[in-house]
């Protein structure tokens, strides 16, 4: 085994940090200053001034997007801070570049509070077409989510809950399609009801799951506990996307008859005595980070039929790079205003399409992270699901 | 002549603004993704957030600084907003990596607000290693700068002050060099108190001269008209830094007998027949822009010694470009929490001394924009004065 740790400690060092800047233009001459600064600037300026939508075409609005971060969620790392997230929106920036041929800027911003992180969203709408939240913690992301759907004029995407949710139900969708059976007809658990956790739950119930239970730190959820829930939780129930689930109070026994287990909550949660007593068939995702909810292995043998994680190392990872360049690509293409619902399912179906019916196979569920095709795929789906 | 405004607007078109990211890392296999990214980017993150000092060698913080601008003032344009101030701030952005391989990121903001801006810059300082205030107006500009100078623990860098005050300082201390003269022998008037001239005032002040009158939108600055001065000329009545002018009323009649003009002001405030009441051999830095107080040939027509101008199809072009970069640097690689004024004479001093006595003359009175001797010189000296 490669020790990571020390390795990307002397990359990151050699290199400091991973990010630079690169000018588009020449800067050799007296004549390239006068065309891409004084005093040819001046009328670029002007007209973007008299109709901001000009920046799309003549700034770098029209290819940029913001990556904004409190540090409060960082990896599994938890409220680290900015200066922890750093090094990780750098790794975002460099993975938008590489993937979409996106310019993300990383802003680790140093204030936790909600209010003043939209407000520093809404500050920096002129210079990116679009921004993406990350490592946020629940709920103050959704909060935060939410009023800058409503207030900001740019779309707002928060990556840890809407990109593991998109590429969680390409995945769902392709082994429906692989076991040749209906959404519908699966029983689906899922353990975590924080950012990712309740995106899961809303995005596989729009791609038409229909039974759907969830477990978080209270244990089970069920109406009983309506009252110690946070806001995100009380949602998932009053608004049916969870339902309430009644009788038992562990994860074991609540796993009893279930299909589909999908983690995004905390490591060596599942038992592989709980695998067992899942359906026929079951299929586990177990995306905690770095250690997942149960071993892939240990999953497998305990009778997993299909098994996914978040780690590059096993077959079916579950990245949200899969989602997040192609979703800023189009969006940054179609000059969108919002990042709708519609966007997002329409990024997940276009990924689990990505693989044809005679290439599905229990190891390849979801397309790979280097597959050169997902981002433009994506962006075309998210393209097209703008009216 | 070439129509350099439609010459911009194809060049931005064309490359869609004048900045991209690039990655310093190489990220084609999943080994590459290891090390910039999940696993081993947790250890760096971890490091950093544990010692944020760390983030200057294993983030983007040690290379990188933050252009913010709201865009009130913007070149000679005035209060376009950050929409018409991104084109500029991108343009400054490029100069910064093409002339001392400093990587800057413009951050046009939607707020006027100063409490806002001060907000915004504080809340950024996790990402950056230094913070560059553009085209900001006076006198916000003023107490933003200010106001971070003393709880920001990154540099603070109002590039309209100070850059051009730093060229200004140091084009006049090699007039003094030229004219074998001591600063303190010359009769100076500033026409401008805003951002540019009242920091041109105190930087020449501090550089050695001794006789300083300014000239504003109010007329002749004196003491008589204290109560209708903003803070900033208050100040520089008060602390003895501008001498109050008495007995005429006239930029004309001002003019009698002064050594050095030095405009941050107005296109045409400076009548040739102002310049041939100034006293023998005078010196005319006329730098509104894009129209200078006075035409470069009507200055020397009307007997003016030495000229300089904003501009780059004269000689002695006065460009910020000449200090920001350098500054920059140097603050960079000290790590610097401050910049101080020390820091900002030793640049306007090593900028002068770049020049050699023999090299000295009419026209060669500061270096050229594309001098590659010039960051570097700047930085050095920078970082000397630091303590």
């Amino acid at each position: 085994m490669k020790d990571w740790s020390k390795i990307a400690v002397a990359l990151h060092k050699k290199t400091q940090g991973k990010l630079e800047i690169r000018s588009r233009v020449p800067l050799e001459t007296r004549d390239d200053l006068s065309a891409a600064y004084t005093p040819g600037v001046a009328e670029v300026s002007l007209q973007c001034a008299k109709e901001p939508l000009l920046s799309y075409d003549l700034t770098m609005k029209g290819r940029s997007v913001a990556i904004v971060s409190d540090g409060t969620a960082v990896l599994g790392l938890g409220d680290i801070g900015p200066y922890g997230a750093l090094p990780v929106m750098e790794g975002k920036a460099i993975l938008l570049k590489r993937f979409a041929d996106v310019d993300a800027i990383p802003l680790c911003i140093d204030t936790k509070d909600p209010k003043a992180i939209i407000a520093f969203c809404k500050a920096i709408e002129p210079t990116f077409g679009a921004i993406m939240l990350e490592d946020i913690a629940a709920p103050a992301c959704v909060e935060i989510e939410r009023t800058l759907e409503k207030e900001l004029g740019v779309p707002v995407f928060h990556d840890d809950q809407h990109g593991t949710a998109i590429v969680v139900g390409a995945a769902i969708v392709n082994c429906a399609r692989l076991m040749k059976r209906p959404l519908d007809s699966f029983r689906v658990v899922v353990s975590g009801t924080g950012a990712a956790g309740s995106s899961v739950c809303r995005t596989i119930r729009a791609l038409g799951v229909k039974s759907l239970f969830a477990y978080n730190k209270l244990g089970v959820v069920t109406k009983k506990k309506h009252a110690e829930y946070d806001f995100v939780v009380k949602e998932l129930l009053d608004e049916g996307i969870v339902d309430s689930f009644e009788g038992v109070d562990s994860l074991e026994a609540m796993m009893e008859g279930i299909d589909i287990f999908v983690g995004v909550s905390a490591p060596n949660l599942l038992k592989p005595e709980a695998v067992k007593r899942m359906a026929k068939h079951p299929i586990v995702f177990a995306m905690a980070n770095p250690t997942p909810e149960i071993d892939p292995l240990a999953a497998k043998e305990a009778g997993a039929y299909i098994v996914g994680t978040g780690r590059s190392d096993h077959p079916n990872q579950i990245n949200n790079v899969l989602a997040f360049p192609g979703l800023m690509k189009g969006a940054l293409q179609a000059r969108a205003k919002k990042m709708t619902p519609e966007m997002k399912l329409a990024a997940s179906k276009a990924l689990a399409e990505l693989i044809a019916d005679e290439e599905l196979s229990v190891d390849y569920i979801v397309p790979g992270a280097f597959d050169p095709r997902v981002a433009d795929a994506v962006a075309k789906a998210v393209r097209a699901a703008i009216d």
